[in-house]
């Protein structure tokens, strides 16, 4: 009995990916491509090269939208808080609002996405400088926002904006050249099916086969996706998810094999370990250079990643905390994705358009020193943090986030040369230096006029002939 | 590949009947009878004796409640006639009372529930004569009124009532010795995978896996039915809803199998068929003694089985002509199933209690023909059509619709003997009668005071003695 | 200053007073009748004929309709019970179906009216054999029917139906040729201006000012209603309501001044003393024939006269008590105002059109003798409580309710002469009988099978030649 | 009869302000200041002393707040355009949101100011600099943000927010030492007493006596506001709205009577030149010193006064604008009124924080040169638009907009003595200057790392020992 249980499970396994392979795969080229072929392991896994724009790409907006956008109130785990752990003060907030018996589910029909305009949102991530683009698909509450078939009346074609979402904002983000990356977690923390397997402590995999699998193949083959942004993963173990399989038939024989790149939360204790770049944790910084390509998430609402209605101005990341965060992560190597949540309506609010855009305006100036560049051989001034250094070929750049009370900035790691030149992103003429006595050179600023000065903080030296 | 995808369903089949069996059957000696067992074959399960307790109930309430109760305009049908058919009545319903992009999924919140008290609808069933009760457990829109595992957002635990709406009225039904029916609909209008199947010409099953099997397991593990009342089975094949294999385990080794009831409709072509005992078609009536056991199912609102906000009082039947469709369809051999719309608060609206309470009223004088009654050798008077038989052992039971003017009422078919007594049920005395002239009996009424009529119409003379 | 601010008021109140009447009044000889003129005082008043039309009517339809109508429960006094009583079972419904704060007014966009077809009510009336209809146009709760210019936003144009429906229904009533009254509430519970009226001991007016006035004369000279049904009387005097006054220009110059009927809630003390026909207290029922015209308002559902959507069967009255209550009442002299209540869509229940319709099959036999009949010299017999007697010229009716079982009717009061003669409303031929030993008549009631009985009960001899 | 209706309106009217002050006045020494009195018309209303907080505040915050934050979209005109002058746009966004029907009154329960804490938004407005602020009491719809006794069901505390907004932000304001200033629109679009007023060409002052006085009176009475903002005046002449009679018993013998200021909208032809300050028009701006006190009012959202959902960062004024127009308002004299719309739950979004805060970061630095200050004899620079002159006593204040590339700023006004001295608000050290070779002086500017500078823009100079 256990046996046959077993060569059964594999079998349905086969026959569900069929069921959403087959329509893109039958007899077409594109899916057996040429280049080599993975097995499903981590060793074979995660010896796939990563492609080549995700590095370059460096600064990406995150965008968590779905159900919890209508109470927008505590965060994006608004159900589990009030459902699961009970708290005190999400009980209060619905019964305060709302009917007695009012349920989660209650929510969808007012997450209308009226005001949702692709390309309006697309138009202000190209101005903000991002290269990529990644929407939540699916949170742990388990709405999807794409018509999935497995996911009936709860999804954002059959529930509230009745309309594909996923589909829409990919349309617009693709006009701009931008790269999409969709979001998508694996748990989702209240399906019955799901609990049946957490119960059965992940033996059984009753959900993966009736919701995950189905929808990531859904997800890849309708929206062809350049990165896929996988969270929820932390319970269950790779094999109960499925992973490796999966993502060797995304690499082997998926429509996008060649270029999509993937996180690493593809199971418990996987996160850090395998998969394509690195996460971590969310909001994760390290303090050296690491040797393996990683991403920072973070949020312009310090305290929540969905929309917050009662979101006050303390609680969002400054313009200078955004741009300085940006540039350490790029000189350790990287990338920034930057988090805003849109409103049940369908609308960006100001304040997240106001930090966008002036990350935009910043890199319109210093672009050249983050966009494609490389991790220098220093990251920062061991003696003085705020200055961080990234590189391009021979270039260095040293972007410094305090503008020396004496206008005479010392960089005590670039050795320089007989060809050695220096000047300021936004600024015509070469700056005056000289090598400072101890090591290093000393470099002087111009004295500028408040306006004359090419951005508010965070500016950016570009060094050549230096080692 | 075609060999492998054939044995992957079966064995998917497998795998999911195991999971939905597996907790209640693992080692329990409940799980096989010592009884006969069916094979999954029409001439194997077509065989079985139909439990007698069906036959012996005659009267049924039957109950259509769901989502489509909140719109409660048009009939149950709303949605398909509004989405699919797109009917201008329907459509402008929409259009004048909610707003654009409102869609059905939309109104689930608004079926609250709120007055629903199971006791009182039981009391009131059990005060209508009822001795079994059919509730739909999922209508063709695939609401299911019990926290499904497999219909996630979509069900009356996490939508709308928030509550086990078909175990709560098993309880209350029991309670009262009242045999539970379930209804359930195998076709899902909408549903996703259902329309794959369809497209694909019912050669898939993902709908059926997915949904149905799971579903119709866990209803009858759950809630251990004395009756299913299958339905929306006419576009698809009984080979492509497994219904032979559901039934051949309903019938072996499910918790009800010694007691279940099923119908007949299990699939294109099947009702009328095959199954327990027989619909046929809704509101069927035949002419002559069918010769197997069939119900003839049909609604208060002769315009909708869902309640209708609009309902006039002339779409409403009238006591007399439902009190003689009882009478004719158990003369003939059927059971009647007389359906109520419940509001979506959970009410039976007044005039729907007073018919059956009338019903109720009658049988507690005229119930002895009724209950456990069989079909006598002559149905009907064939030049009056208001005389209707029915017998038990030797007790003739002759049941009139019209009082004759002359206060002489004509009996054909009886043969008088020696020992021959005629009563009416709800008066003392014995009758006056002769023998007729022609042929059969003449049976002299008693004058009597409005008042002392036993009931408003349709009066049953208990003839003993006679052949 | 005490002076002076009498005399404002004075000049205040003909202030007003021509504000609502000036635009019809002026230069129109409607105004100025011919016939005699009242003074504002109850001698003068109470001295008016009744217009004859009220007495012949006999039979009315009340209708409670409003705000109320939404939640729907309890009774038409629902704001007063949850939020001045503070009944428990009010505040918890509230607690349990609605967020908090939610208050009554917030019920006022739920009020739709959406299948308010008025031309379909005044069908149902006029097949009820009403001849009189009455419309709450603004009950205690103060929300207006009417799109008042002294309600704004608290009235059914401005919220909720968006419509008028004192106008509509009225233009649907008055093609039927049946008369249309207009019930209004003096008093409004909540109103800011009438509470801080009541505080000051009813000494000020700024609510009658403000409020009534213009409101009654606005419905009279809108709508030129046949009846006005005032009620919510009884805290303050008729002094304080400025009744007599308003009764003075209703009887003298309003454009119903020949026609018009009120009732006699016009202040504190006056009810069962003053006004035009007397109501006396709700469902009020004299044991003998009063020498003033009266009025018996009841309600089919016992419990409420606005709609309860919980209303059981057995709160409702039954056609039997319907029907003897309105024999009773004509044969002591009064009408008989019988109440439903629509739902806040706008429709009749079936159990309230069943009923009504019930009425009308009555008095389609039997309204001989109850339209334009007048109380005969005896109203019932003292020994048997089940015979009402009523009389047109020199013809009795006596309306019997319970069938004797003999068959044999004893009626004694009737003095049998040598013309006498006795039929049955809705049989051919004439009665036998034959003077009673004793006193009065014995009349042999026909056998009849059950088909041939007129009515189901409450039957009517018509009684030509006796005295 | 004319003359009786004359008289009568006279005592009307004199009723109804007895009706409103009796309470606050009897006997009370409050009532019967000893300063001078004012007569109703406007050479005496006019010449009394503006109360001087007002001038010395010269910042304040203006908050728009309403039904009209519920649609929160267009504008805070939203009823106008919808349903008075029909735009299309307005008609599409009903028609796309909301059922047929839907009206303005309905959006009332959905204002629910559940977020509402005064005292942050004190806070806020205390962090901003502002010395007063001032509350839409009520707007144009008519809604009244406190219980107003004649504006039933249509106030804050009937429906939606069931609060005293009015109050609730007073007691707040007050504990700041914030002086509270109180909207109040004469006209309501749609009220049927002022439609009924219009249409008799302003003759009649039916809508002035039931309303308007009566809210006026008891705004003052029960708020004591220290400001009146009058607005909605445009249609009527004053005489129609009562002004002279509210303004003289505002200054005689209301209990604000001494530190009350209100603006010049009480009447057609009556803004810019008569009553308190003036407004004159929305956004007024001045070229040249006006003679007379004024107020610049203004709002951070471009488009709109009250809140939009759908603001775009582009609609959002900078904080370089807002405060260069700070300065150039004060330097001409005028106070500065800043306007935000909160939201339907009564948030104030974080842009429009983000703004206020700004501006209460530059006032921390150079309030100086603001709070208290009077006009110089020369306001600005005529060939230098961005130098303007504020004073205090004898010191001149010269702010400039731009930083010169040069590092000299040239006051071309200023004679300088032997005494002159100059220094920057936010920097210790006194600075160099010289006297310019044609006239005026020429001042050297610090050379500043940018984190030295001062503020971001708009810098200050004190100028002492100057002519």
């Amino acid at each position: 009995m256990k046996m046959r249980a077993v060569s059964a499970q594999v079998l349905l396994l086969l026959l569900l990916l069929e069921l959403v392979r087959a329509r893109d795969c039958t007899g077409s080229s594109r899916c057996t491509g040429s280049s080599r072929r993975y097995t499903p392991d981590w060793p074979s896994l995660d010896s796939r090269p990563l492609p080549a724009w995700f590095d370059e790409a460096k600064f990406g907006v995150f965008i968590h939208w779905g159900v919890f956008s209508v109470p927008a109130w505590g965060s994006e785990w608004f159900w589990w808080h009030w459902e699961a752990e009970k708290l005190p003060a999400y009980q209060n907030f619905m019964k305060e609002n709302y009917p007695p018996d009012f349920s989660y589910a209650d929510f969808g029909p007012q997450f209308t996405a009226h005001f949702f305009h692709p390309d309006s949102w697309a138009d202000l991530f190209e101005a903000s400088g991002a290269k990529y683009v990644v929407l939540t698909t699916k949170h742990h509450e388990g709405f999807t926002n794409w018509p999935s078939p497995v996911s009936w009346n709860w999804n954002s074609k059959d529930v509230g904006p009745h309309r594909d979402l996923v589909g829409e904002l990919g349309t617009a983000i693709r006009k701009r050249n931008i790269r999409y990356g969709l979001y998508h977690s694996l748990l989702e923390w209240f399906h019955p099916l799901y609990l049946r397997d957490k119960k059965n402590d992940f033996k059984t995999q009753y959900f993966v086969r009736a919701k995950i699998m189905p929808e990531l193949y859904d997800l890849v083959n309708r929206y062809k996706p350049d990165l896929i942004w996988s969270d929820g993963e932390w319970e269950g173990p790779d094999t109960y998810w499925n992973s490796t399989d999966f993502l060797s038939w995304l690499y082997n024989d998926s429509p996008v094999k060649d270029v999509v790149v993937v996180n690493d939360r593809w199971g418990k204790n996987c996160s850090c370990h395998h998969g394509g770049y690195y996460n971590c944790q969310d909001k994760f910084k390290p303090e050296t250079l690491p040797d393996h390509k990683w991403e920072m998430c973070t949020s312009i609402d310090k305290m929540s990643w969905g929309y917050r209605r009662d979101m006050m101005i303390t609680d969002v990341a400054s313009e200078y905390s955004i741009i300085s965060e940006l540039v350490q992560t790029v000189s350790l190597g990287g990338n920034y994705l930057l988090n805003i949540g849109p409103t049940k309506d369908g609308l960006i609010v100001p304040i997240f358009q106001e930090r966008l855009l002036a990350v935009g305006k910043w890199l319109s100036i210093n672009g050249e020193a983050i966009y494609a560049s490389k991790p220098w051989r220093v990251q920062f001034e061991k003696n003085e943090t705020s200055v961080w250094y990234t590189s391009k070929g021979s270039t260095v750049y040293a972007i410094f986030l305090h503008w020396p009370e004496s206008g005479i900035l010392s960089l005590e790691s670039p050795i320089a040369t007989s060809t050695t030149q220096i000047t300021m992103l936004g600024i015509q003429n070469d700056l005056k230096w000289s090598t400072n006595p101890g090591e290093g050179l000393l470099v002087y600023l111009p004295h500028l006029p408040p306006a004359a000065v090419p951005t508010e903080f965070a500016w950016t030296l570009r060094l050549t002939g230096v080692k």
